[in-house]
């Protein structure tokens, strides 16, 4: 099975099919992925989505049902549909590896090839990179806000469709979930699966100690009772105590026990303090409940005894200010080896020219101290002085004890993959090592310490001659 | 194919293993799936998904390689893996038609089958229709603030994975959406397809002039010209002008303008005079960027004289207050033939038990009254007195001249379709009218008209009955 060519906006067709029309199909471009600003109005963004955007790259065919849809249409000629028949993606990317932590403003994925292909591509590079990224980075706000207690992503029921929940669990994994209850995501992903039973389990027997009992008897070692379907600690908690001892006569353990409505902080106080004098210090407590990184804070600040945070909706749909979307977006930077370059009137929507690499100024000690784009042919070293992208009057000097980090590689090279897929497992190790390099304040909620990204000496002034051109070029108009 | 058995939550596995286990797996049981608040604080739901639910219904099985998977897990024995390998689901189903203008606490869908094979079904059955119906709704709501205008919806590369993206494109048409940017989605659900071209088309020629000669030139009868790459009133509609004359001069004519940038009341106003002036009252405008149900509605109320709008990331994420996800629910309502009902201390949160049907009193003129939930075995008439389902101290009494309409149809019988696929336009089509017979009012974005979803007094009185027997065996623990 093919990834569907056809998955793509109507205007990448009438692009490639105009540019083949003008014999343009095969000029050299150069496009750029990039986002304009870190999402939930947080101070660092994960980099997620590679893998599953390079399986569509490598993949891709125009099907034959696809052609004859395309010529029901009546907008395309004969020799458009002699392209598809015969197109492969053969350009070349180079793109961070997953779990990287990147910021607003950086190349992330590069993608060199002809301008009838690498310009196809944008829509779903796009959809897969900005749905994944923004996941990863729920993901890991969600973690930093649980400290030590664990995230499982609960989300499909409430994802954005079924690929939506599949992405979402892989996404989440990479930002720091440490398993989903997406049975499916967790054999295509190789990622741990955990779950517990729904209220209809309780309803479905005479009572709920009957029911807990049923459930506990099948699952003797994995059993996570849910404990508020008549009353959370009146009934609930001493039902599941008595099957916990019933268990342990048996020599299992019940595992854990569940929180889904009501005060989360003050029931899960309470569960602790029943379980504990019960002689079940070693019984966890799950929560969830519309839980997001506000309301984990808010729920710990308050001395919350939750060890496991069951995170759905918000999780899988990456809600909150900032959110549901990421706003990357696509741009042209090079055609026939020359730079080119968007100048609007808006500075922030201006893009940055040519062919470029992504550096990271990295302290002796491992911490990051920035990042800085810079040209390709560019020879930057420690103590070169950098641009702050959107005013070139604003200048640093990179510290002398510095190292800097080539933050991109190569992932395909004229269509063909360079390297095996990576397990899940390293790319979720990346984030977390990442995460902990950061500078300190990067990952608060609230007016989250800004990681600089500067742009060096040679891209600033060619950004600075491009849109003097531009310039004296409507100036004579 | 067959849709994947394991795209579910881990729990819903084990409630089955475990209802095995228990004997109770084949217990005739009985779910609805209902949301309990309207979406985007709003007045009404479009119920979208039920098409690709059914097929999903239809042809699940559990794959070898998926019972391998469960295998090893460690969590299920052989009799489970034998009950995998020869399920299908027999389950019935009824449900209002696609398109349908639905209501908070009504069952939408309802399924009746074995307690294993309907609890199962559980989290697709939600990922599919809460999204799909979510989506639909949205674009309802933007279509009703763009008036005479149309809606196409261009969300794809912002929505939330690729199967997120075709599912949106599919329920913005139900919900009124007259085409997509998503070229698969218009294969598959033949939906019209439309499109323009990107900054980057203009950035690949020497200038913009050239680079809209150069696209009327491919496509001289369906050009949509995006004329912000420089400057909107200065230069992009100017040079539009332009190459519509020569379009006029070879007997073409230019379709559209795109406005994706700046102020797009303002630029709207300003393009149709110059386009007017021009001799050009039949190019249309289309605007995007950012647009929704709001943004639409102020462009509209200053003026705007925008034809058509792209809406891209609010629509296919359904985003807003109150979207980004719909929180629709499926719960247990009837096991073993006897009605079952879950009793929070949040009455909000109590289910309508039993086995129900879902009725519409309809005025005389074609106006839509009420709707009333009911026993299946009610034999309700106009003149009944029914009940608020929150508060049975709150009754009215349905007015002599309504007649009742049932509002769901079984789509689905002992796990065959009882009829064919309905084409989309016939969906949209029951969505227009739908709309155009709700009360006044229901429509209004902000503070709507809150039509009234009734329960019968039967139902109150099962209600109360259940209650009653809830709270006094409580009172017994």
């Amino acid at each position: 099975m093919h990834p569907p060519y056809l998955l793509t906006d109507l205007y990448e067709l009438t692009m490639q099919a105009g540019y083949l029309e003008h014999d343009m199909a095969g000029k050299p471009a150069v496009f750029d992925l990039y986002f304009r600003t870190n999402p939930f109005a947080g101070g660092y963004a994960v980099f997620a989505g590679l893998e599953p955007a390079l399986a569509y790259l490598k993949d891709l065919r125009c099907s034959p049902a696809e052609i004859d849809y395309l010529q029901g249409l009546g907008l395309f000629n004969d020799r458009f549909f002699d392209y598809l028949r015969s197109f492969r993606f053969r350009g070349t990317v180079v793109a961070p590896p997953e779990g990287t932590v990147v910021f607003a403003n950086e190349p992330l994925l590069t993608a060199t090839g002809t301008l009838a292909e690498v310009q196809l591509v944008e829509t779903v590079l796009l959809n897969i990179i900005n749905f994944q990224t923004l996941v990863a980075t729920k993901a890991a706000r969600i973690c930093h806000a649980a400290g030590d207690g664990e995230v499982i992503e609960f989300g499909l029921r409430r994802a954005q469709g079924p690929d939506g929940g599949l992405s979402a669990s892989r996404a989440a994994c990479i930002g720091g979930a440490k398993g989903t209850s997406n049975v499916l995501a967790g054999m295509r992903f190789d990622l741990p699966v955990r779950g517990t039973h729904a209220h209809s389990w309780v309803q479905s027997f005479p009572d709920e100690l009957t029911a807990f009992r049923a459930y506990a008897g099948v699952f003797p070692d994995s059993s996570v009772l849910l404990v508020d379907t008549y009353d959370t600690l009146k009934s609930g908690l001493p039902n599941a105590i008595t099957v916990a001892r019933e268990l342990r006569e048996q020599g299992h353990e019940l595992r854990a026990i569940r929180l889904d409505s009501g005060d989360l902080a003050y029931l899960s106080r309470q569960a602790r303090q029943m379980l504990d004098a019960a002689g079940f210090a070693n019984v966890r407590i799950l929560a969830s409940n519309e839980l997001d990184e506000q309301v984990i804070a808010s729920i710990r600040e308050e001395g919350g005894r939750i060890d496991i945070y069951g995170v759905g909706t918000k999780l899988a749909t990456a809600a909150g200010v900032g959110g549901v979307a990421l706003g990357g977006v696509y741009k042209l930077v090079a055609i026939d080896g020359r730079p080119k370059m968007k100048v609007t009137s808006d500075p922030a929507k201006a893009t940055l020219p040519g062919y470029k690499q992504l550096l990271r100024a990295v302290a002796p000690d491992g911490g990051y101290v920035q990042d800085v784009v810079c040209l390709q042919e560019d020879t930057l070293s420690a103590g070169a002085t950098v641009f702050d992208p959107f005013n070139p009057m604003r200048q640093t000097r990179l510290p002398a004890d510095i190292r800097l980090v080539d933050l991109r590689q190569t992932v395909l090279q004229d269509g063909q993959r360079t390297m095996e897929p990576e397990p899940l497992a390293a790319m979720a190790e990346r984030c977390r090592r990442d995460l902990a390099l950061l500078p300190q304040g990067c990952r608060r909620f609230i007016n989250p310490h800004h990681y600089k990204v500067s742009i060096s000496s040679r891209l600033k002034e060619l950004r600075c001659q491009l849109i003097e051109k531009v310039t004296s070029e409507k100036e004579k108009q």
